[in-house]
């Protein structure tokens, strides 16, 4: 029987930590065939990585074939799982999502406000080009999608697509559990949060160790201490005693943007100028992580990669395909299709929630309301996503528009225009649905 | 470290059952000690059961410490778990319920129709004297309520006890499962149903079997052979092939009620006019049952009892017991509160349906709409329930009366009034806040 | 200024009474010309009515165009109004609707149970046509609807017809206002109730007099004094005191039907014995009426139209025109769009409402929740209607199959299956869209 | 027969204008009895006051019985109607609302922001002990309340008075009806807008004249010309093209605040160096008025008035009394229960919204779902409004912090603490409720 993982977007630097968990997880999760995929721009970083994962495959000693492809359509082929981490336009197209707003003085970044509006307008498009490919090709496969705005992505699929088999996946539920075990001093396997809201916008309601509420010990601490729980890409001023107090929820390190956002603005702008943008920043990060792949000893995931900032999010897409196949029934955060789990949102939104994972995919522990606390963000912010999605998918200029303007970072209507503008001018090629 | 079970009505014939079940489990479920409670007019039956109780930790050698009493404060004190299995009035009451709507052409049935509204009118003021005591003697103990109609005490009490910890438990999706398994000659431990509804009135959308979907293969056996999955105290018609090809739902063995009024009818009068009520058939039961009891010889739950009707109530609650107290996160299905699970039903709302079980409780997951093939009907019984529920706090007979004529098996509205008072007159003993 | 009014099934006998509606509001409602449209089937009668309406016209003196034609489509151009009022299938079809489920122990009656869920199989189709040629000819047309079931036939159009600017009306509310005036002896002007419900099912919450609330007064009549409100075509048994009392709300005539089943039955079957169905009785009726046209002597809508039952639908249509053309602002109840007046609907349901009439159509007063006293046969209704308008679209057996077994008259799951096998097979010619 | 009006912040200097309002409306809205009712702080306003009202009652020749007091529960006795227009802490406090914010670059604004949120804490609980007077004295009297912020002020009663019979206006739908008028150069009485949100967050959706639809054109002349359509006291910036073009709705004056956040509060600030705070003009402009008032001379509303900034509130409140003492059954736009009418928002939460005003009250045109356009803007404001209301009932310190980071305006977590603090310790003395 062959278990075959497609992974679009396969000259990512990412990849050889998907490729590691598989290696890792082969007993429970006996892959047979690995297939890269990559396009054309990306040919040569594709064959880097597929030189490296073929080593590791071999150092493993694992029964995998390896191969990588320019050819998507022929790599979808009797796929079970396909896995998608691209990235339209490159880090060149994110520093542009990041400069443009902060030279107006608008917060810029890739999955918040402005920057994350267009990196969703590029990247639906494409997306929606792959699950077709899937429906065509492979329709019993589950598509597991990584790619940023994770949440927007998944709702647009799985609102516009033939495809439904379409999970997201984040590492910021996963980082948020850990920070919490390193709080408290214990295994994070034991750590269980209830979380709330959606993809970077995602509040924990109650953390449970062994199944003990420990929420009350764990804001304490965060109100007392003003840990450090954020992952290495994220800003981090650190929450007040009253916020916390206040909202007795534990925030995500993106709600800094929202609750912090003159400190992150300026640390943004600061930043800026000594180092330029986060993108530019990657970048040369990056440069250096192809280096050390494309070393021929190299048989193994380099630590460096986890300086990356998006760790993780391999280990929890490995793991969401090991409980799909093997019909767990464990409970792991995925985005999914809320179907009444939220009451306040409707059955088609897309939410980041706990769910019970078995062969037939994801289903979310119902949540009921939203906690009445932050219920106005959360309510806007899936408004914003509602209308993001809307233009990604239509090209509209003014649900474009609209967007900006429902953006609590933008808001300001003149300069929802003048950002508007330049970013379209910027990214024009890549968003063939705007030039009508 | 202690772990305490209070068996209210310990003086059932069903309490055997419970205790073999904790005495299994003991392992997992290291009870350490195990209370019967029940009230003066039970005093024999709980010396006899409880005598039967000990012979039975005794013979498997167990370190349960067990006794019986009628002081039911006393008895909380430490609880962890109290289990409530209560008949008010005793099967008299319960044949009054079978007998006085038979008598008008009417359903006559302790958990559905005119019957199972005055159950619910006589049981829900107890439970919530029941759940006052727990709420201050022992307020971190889990109620696990398995006393019929099993949907609507739960839905009460979550409303209007201060206690919420309170679970519902039924053994129609344990039979349910079970019968599916044999129909597939599968292991029951195999089969999930997705139940959607509620407690006597929940249908099963989706089968899998280690997580692959079988529904169709299971309807169409059902539709074909109309196979015989009912438990034994359910009148069993059979349903046919329209029905199931129409609705593509498994239906619960109690929605012959519903939909085969006229032929249940016939065969309820026919079998009373042969063997009297069902009450009073239990009751023969019931007696031979105690006689097998009284015998110092029997160390053991006798076989007789599965033929009793609710066999496997006590295994599910024991089960349940058990994955909260290991918080297990495994799903079994039982009433709980709505939480937003079902969309088309208010947050509050009790349902019965598959759940996380944790430390924390059940956690019911997600289903989203209401299926439109059965809406209608479901819609119209939560609302026929909720009246029920206030008509049983507020002894309000206009609420009562309109219960009635919100009931599908009722309806007519001078009918409603004729039988609503004779009910009333009947158990007047039994309800004490309708005598205002 | 032309103003044009299309009445489409105009050779019904209920046409003088529509046109003397518009002969007695020429002043404020000028229609300058009148175009009967009908099918070959109804030439002969389209002659008759055309003439008296004809003469009707020149009797009063009024500057308005009279003709008719078989054309629809060339009758339609430039239409302002278009009202429908057609019967498909003739009263032939309506016998046999009231009869087969007769035949078989059921409810048979035009717009309830069975034959109501097949009078909506055949007219929606008819409708859906209609309704598209007024779309393509005359696209600022209002399109006023008496047919029925009039409620679905509205929800149908709502939903899946390309023309929107539909209205359903029906006499129901205007008698249950007039009913109410002679009970309490005012000007039936005076009278203002709110509506909650459906068409057919639609409950009367408040009732103002001149602003002041006398709902109480109004309800202790009718429990005590057991008074007749009914139209003529009503079955009528009357309320009892307790479900007045309980209910606190005013029944609809057409809720006999649900509360008095065995009752009204009982009556039908007699009726049935003694003068046969209710169409064969009408169908006498129409000819004495045809007769009464015939007679070139005859200027106006003669007396005896009014015993035809229908009474009124044709001053409720002419009084929504009015208002519609005079932008009124006034209150009328009209079927239309729910738009969230009752919060326990979807926006897209159609409902029976006290509208505020304005150029621009019907806005619905909001309601809020639907009353909790028959809040579940309401929901279960709707969803009955539901499943037909699905049906009747789709031809789809299985949704006819699920309505007949939602329907609270019906139910039973194999007398559903006889029922609409009878039923499909004797209506054969009419539903094109099941015979696939 | 006697008609009772009680004004309560009877000193006020809009006064004359609800006494004008009475006078003219005198032959439909037959007042016998004016009370002006005002607190002790206020003796020396309502003396000048009142002499100024019996002038102008007596110049009118109008049979009003005229009284000032500073007893309010006498005053109370056998009101009809009660009107409220108060300023707890008087301008000075306003001064600080608006003082505190600015000095912190924060909006500082009477009824937006933190400024709108102090002012419901003030006013609320004075509100709500007024209520309670009028339940316990004159239970049938409509409460008419103009105190800001009008919509949130009116849902706190509506959720926590006994008193049920409130309803909030605000000249705000007026001013933008006339505007529109102005922009059409139509005559207003024939503009209607359809309204959707809340008070002070109100767009307009669609625009009719004498019926007929002009929405585009309003929406293109705004757009184009740049129209200047606001009221005195509301800065005004203009909107742009692109934004009328994309919502496709009116915008309210206040949405400024919102939209062009930056370039208010630079003109805010511009302003406030130049002439001091808002309240500080508007204490210059009563000083000046009350030198009017106090000339015996005048027996008429002076044209001054109209420069004070809430021109017309009275109008619109006269409006209001006249339309339910005569049970009219026009339109006017209020401030009451939702009860289903905007479906996005629970039935009890307050909208202001066109509504048919009989002798019950009013009742609110059924609106649907929010615009898609603004959906996230409004529900994030109600939430916003939900959290004031709730702090300003407990006194509930976090509740208010909540009510801070969830303001648009506002929502940095650690300035909401100290715009929170320093407002907090700057109206200590009107705010009894945070005192514990």
């Amino acid at each position: 029987m062959s278990l075959k993982v497609v992974v679009i977007g396969g000259g990512s630097s990412y990849t050889p930590e998907i490729v590691e968990g598989m290696i890792r997880r082969h007993n429970s999760f006996p892959v047979t065939d690995i297939v890269l995929v990559d396009i054309e721009a990306g040919k040569e970083k594709l064959e880097v990585v597929g030189q490296l994962a073929a080593r590791m495959i071999e150092a493993a000693g694992k029964a995998i074939r390896l191969s990588w492809t320019l050819d998507r359509k022929k790599a979808l082929e009797n796929a079970d799982f396909v896995s998608t981490q691209i990235r339209v336009g490159g880090l060149k197209a994110r520093a542009l999502d990041e400069r443009i707003p902060l030279s107006h003085g608008y917060i810029g970044q890739e999955t918040n406000g402005a920057g994350g509006a267009f990196k969703a307008f590029r990247t639906i498009p494409v997306l929606m080009d792959i699950a077709k490919d899937i429906h065509n090709i492979c329709p019993d496969a589950w598509m597991i999608n990584f790619t940023n705005p994770a949440g927007m992505v998944t709702e647009a699929l799985q609102k516009h697509a033939m495809h439904k088999k379409v999970i997201g996946v984040c590492n910021i539920p996963y980082n948020m559990r850990h920070s919490v075990a390193e709080i408290l001093d214990v295994d994070p396997a034991n750590v269980r949060i209830e979380f709330v809201g959606m993809n970077h916008f995602v509040f924990g309601k109650n953390i449970f160790v062994k199944g003990v509420n420990r929420t009350a010990e764990v804001l304490e601490k965060l109100a007392s201490d003003n840990l450090d729980y954020s992952p290495a890409n994220i800003v981090n001023i650190g929450w007040s005693k009253t916020f916390i107090e206040a909202t007795k929820l534990l925030p995500s390190p993106y709600h800094e943007y929202y609750f912090h956002t003159k400190e992150v603005l300026q640390k943004d702008i600061k930043s800026f100028e000594e180092h330029g943008t986060r993108a530019e920043v990657v970048q040369q990060l990056e440069e250096s992580l192809f280096d050390l792949y494309r070393n021929p000893d190299l048989r193994m995931k380099p630590k460096e990669l986890e300086q990356r900032g998006g760790a993780y999010y391999s280990d929890v897409a490995c793991s969401l395909m090991d409980s799909i196949y093997n019909d767990k029934g464990d409970i792991q955060t995925v985005n999914t299709r809320n179907n009444g789990a939220i009451s306040d949102f409707a059955d088609e939104s897309v939410i980041e929630a706990n769910c019970v994972i078995s062969k037939d995919g994801p289903k979310p522990l119902a949540i009921g309301k939203l906690p009445y606390q932050v219920k106005g963000a959360i309510l806007q912010m899936k408004a914003f996503e509602e209308l993001v999605i809307q233009a990604a998918i239509t090209g509209n200029y003014e649900d474009a528009y609209l967007a900006f303007i429902m953006n609590p970072l933008i808001a300001d209507e003149r300069d929802s225009k003048v950002l508007l503008d330049e970013l379209l001018a910027a990214h024009q090629a890549y968003l063939p649905q705007f030039q009508k």
